[in-house]
């Protein structure tokens, strides 16, 4: 942390930040500039608030120098973590795919797609039993019955199951059903539901909320790994700004930069990312050729009378051929899709 | 609703989107254009789903004519509603000015802060027992015990409380100890949360999350007013743009939107609005000026040692000076601080 | 600025970065934190760039300390600048309201509008003869025509004018005709327009572009003043966010923010920076009570068959109305409107 | 157009409005709803402003139906347009890397860089002689100076060139020695720049601008167009977002949805678009992965003592290595890189 002091600051003023600093046992480290005077602080600077620095008086301002996360860090794991999913490696050579509904519907489409999409070797089904909808005019998710039918298909088909979870009371109930436990973008910052997930002995895709940022990001994930779960998988799903063609704005950047910053898996949810079908394929080509784990990917057998969300769902058709095309494009960055 | 079909679109095409409105239990108004022929869903469009039009063949657009709330609309009721928090009004004639501590941290600093307020014409207290942090490593909230503090301040005071509730398993409890509850920006979109408040017959202060639409923010109170509770109060508490002076850009033009479009009241929260104690004072007058019906402000009688929050705390002294600037600003609006 | 160390560099890599900052004509000071080791620069940081040493091995960051700016500070200069268009001073007690149609028209439209702006107190008139359009087909203003028409209006009503200059090629011979020159928001990062006007014995209108952040605003002021004219104002006319019920974001944290960082007068465009006329009356008093120095408000005859931007100006009616409500406010801040 | 009438709308009201649009020469369509009147609006709605029917009395929307570009979109021209830039054919089955020093600064620098890229297969070398810079203290570029070197290095090493011009009064002395001339994201809107670069017989690269939606980028395209110069390369360089890992947020989307709705190429610059050199690898491989014509991408001797952007530069070495890796991904998307 440095404590960087207006020009206006007296003796005194630079004293009294340095005792404070002391006080709060860490060491203080100044150098006068020729327009201000900074302070180092040595020590773990984690322990300390900024504004116990920060308004004391002719402080300019106050910078930290660590990053807040420290398991979440490849500092902490220079090594890349594979998180497995009953049997199925992410983030391994494998680019993981998984598919399936936005809502479950009915048992006749759960067994629809899961027959589509083991077929095009989709190890992964994804499901949701649980929707957050902006409306409360519109269909909110079958819940536990949903679960049922997923665990159904599971057993039918072997495909695992990705499903959401919403409330730490569900957490337990949710658990017995999915393989991997999704937090939904609009709770990535419930602590209450990251500390409940935190210890279940199941793996959990983290879904970034549309307006954070890396830090907070890798934050909610700390919150999983500090909670003793390390079984986390990032997923970037888009974001807020100003761009109106699509329905988010699916930020591949973070790809890469989740790869320099941690060792955590991190997937790419083209679907709600972009709010078009149209646009899936190229996207999620995008995706893994940036270096992405895996997919996340809306398929449904009638986009048209899905339930929810179906102007970003790819029918069958269409998802076999983004299958195809995906590729050629994990093999030019030496992995495979299954 | 309006159907815009593609140029190359068929008669056949176009032959198809009438059926299915009329299928749909609507009617179908075409219009055939020079570039274009558009298609008017006549009747309830809420009651069909965009993909259910947009993904018949040769379809260009579906653009929604309706706004997707109704009981938050002016439309549905044209007088201002006026949330009454035991006794005080919120939308009337008063500018209603709620203030205290971020965070509940010690008996010492309620009883002190309590003090401060009431004596400065405050008569709604803010204080939170639970917190949700970005980092799992900072204070997390007194939770009860922080409850139990602010109800023995009301009790010496007299003073209202208004605190934030996280998840529905503690709604019960909240609304026990709470005149008017809380639910925080990062819950906005929490739909088992306001389900669980639409039940509770207290009025809440929603605020708005820092990357919601004012569409959504109105949705959200939508679950409320349609699960039953219409004492609902809006909060604006800045969101999430590319600046970076401020923690958040308080967006006060979201005041005279929601007062143009519904008949709910809206504060203004200028603390997290804009992170810096420096901006309180002068967006205070602004937001008061741009018809806000009241404000939520952070006070501590210490913010270098606030456990959460210090950096946009006011001090007591600053805070008198606010409520000294804001009453000729009330009155220049033909309002009154108390 | 800070230079900060990965962990795993070793003491080499520090001497290295230390050799590199002495050759630099700089002093280096190090600190050696627990976690990593950090080394301040000594002395005017401004004569290096940040890759000098940021792409030196093991570089994990460089913070700058300074801010870029140092004539538009308010360390610079501590008391307020004052503008003086012509008499009308900017900056005083006096809230200056700028007032006029988007584009020059006709003769009839500007006389009119001359008339009633200047009825209801206005000393500044403002009017657009080169339009920056979105589009080609629409129209692009009546260039010098409208600059002779703008002077007509002067003469007969002893307003004063502003105008925008859009290319250095212009710049002289709109100087003539204007009283203050302005820079639109698409040309704040125009840098040889700004050299331009750096060297015209005329006050400048500063518009801040619609995605700069506040350092990037005042680095064009910087251009302005260090070229060698002094007479700058600034305008906030709104940034693009994510908000979709206003046209643009006003964002008048920027005032305040101002006023602590620079010295410069800022001014308030609620026209642009809602893009709805039924916006402006409201922001334009919260627009004053945070502070701001004066408004650039459009105001047309009849605005439904303006040439350019009719939904954002107000008719005469309602421009009476809002400097009816501009003087409590006004007064209520300290200032005055005419 | 569609034109959406409040409830509370008379007959008289809407009467009015058709008779508003029969008088501009156009047909209206009403249509009446359970809740609302709409009216069609049939002819070619580019002839009259939104606001000429949104200001009539009791009229709560207009809504556009038709995109305000014609030239540039996929309608006028389905097939892909190829621009030549002298015999290097942009948006065929070869993907076009331009690659150069983000200013030029000495012979030495530029004929260094020359003779790297080319050896890497680079057929087009990019370089600016006019720098557009946040700061009036940092370099401004060497001007004729700089567009003579790079003339110097196309007749030594064959490479063509792309330079940006900034100004409308340079524009013919850059199109001298340019074979493709660039339009910066700073002047994206600059429509005298635009208006003088279509009369001029050379290809233009037009950039983004960080704050421009899909339509104003493709309306600055428009102006090209009906100008008279058709040969138009688009290029993303990134958007300004709350993201702050990356300096601008690249958005790959906007690349298939430009192949959606426009014939003209579009190349993306990952340099700008990230402002981080080790970002730069995996971002190309995913903007060729999603479609894009080619990269536009800088390359210095040596970054840390680059007169600009260092930090963003790649080394001749990583230089090789990125384009080692774009061919496989090139060929998984049916396309090479020469």
């Amino acid at each position: 942390m440095i404590v960087v002091m207006e020009p206006r600051a007296s003796e005194a003023d630079i004293k009294k930040v340095i005792a404070r600093i002391e006080e709060l046992g860490l060491k203080a480290h100044p150098s006068r500039g020729t327009e201000r005077t900074v302070i180092g602080v040595i020590g773990d600077e984690r322990v300390i608030k900024r504004e116990q620095l920060a308004l004391l008086p002719h402080v300019e301002n106050v910078i930290p120098i660590l990053k807040p996360y420290r398991l979440a860090s490849r500092e902490f794991r220079p090594q890349d973590s594979i998180v497995d999913v009953e049997g199925v490696k992410v983030s391994g050579k494998e680019v993981v795919v998984m598919a399936g509904p936005c809502s479950v519907e009915s048992e006749d489409q759960v067994m629809r797609v899961a027959e589509v999409v083991r077929a095009a070797g989709v190890r992964i089904m994804r499901g949701g039993a649980y929707k957050p909808r902006t409306s409360p005019y519109t269909f909110q998710g079958l819940g536990e019955d949903g679960l049922k039918l997923l665990a159904k298909a599971r057993e039918k088909t072997g495909l695992r199951i990705v499903t959401e979870v919403m409330e730490s009371a569900d957490v337990d109930m949710v658990a017995e059903y999915a393989d991997l436990i999704q937090i939904g973008a609009r709770n990535m910052h419930n602590t209450k539901l990251l500390r409940s997930l935190a210890k279940v002995k199941k793996p959990v895709l983290l879904k970034r909320n549309f307006a954070a940022t890396l830090n907070e990001f890798l934050m909610s994930a700390e919150y999983l790994l500090s909670g003793g779960n390390d079984q986390v998988i990032l997923c970037e799903r888009g974001i807020r700004t100003f761009v109106d063609y699509t329905r988010n704005t699916l930020d591949l950047n973070i790809v890469p930069a989740v790869k320099l910053l941690s060792h955590l898996p991190i997937i790419v949810d083209p679907s709600h990312g972009t709010g078009r079908h149209d646009l899936i394929i190229p996207m999620s080509r995008a995706a893994i050729a940036a270096g992405a784990d895996g997919l996340l990917v809306e398929v449904h057998p009638n986009p048209a009378e899905a339930f929810s969300d179906g102007e970003q769902a790819l029918t069958p058709d269409v998802f076999v051929q983004l299958m195809k095309e995906l590729r050629p494009i994990a093999s030019a960055v030496a992995r495979v899709v299954v």
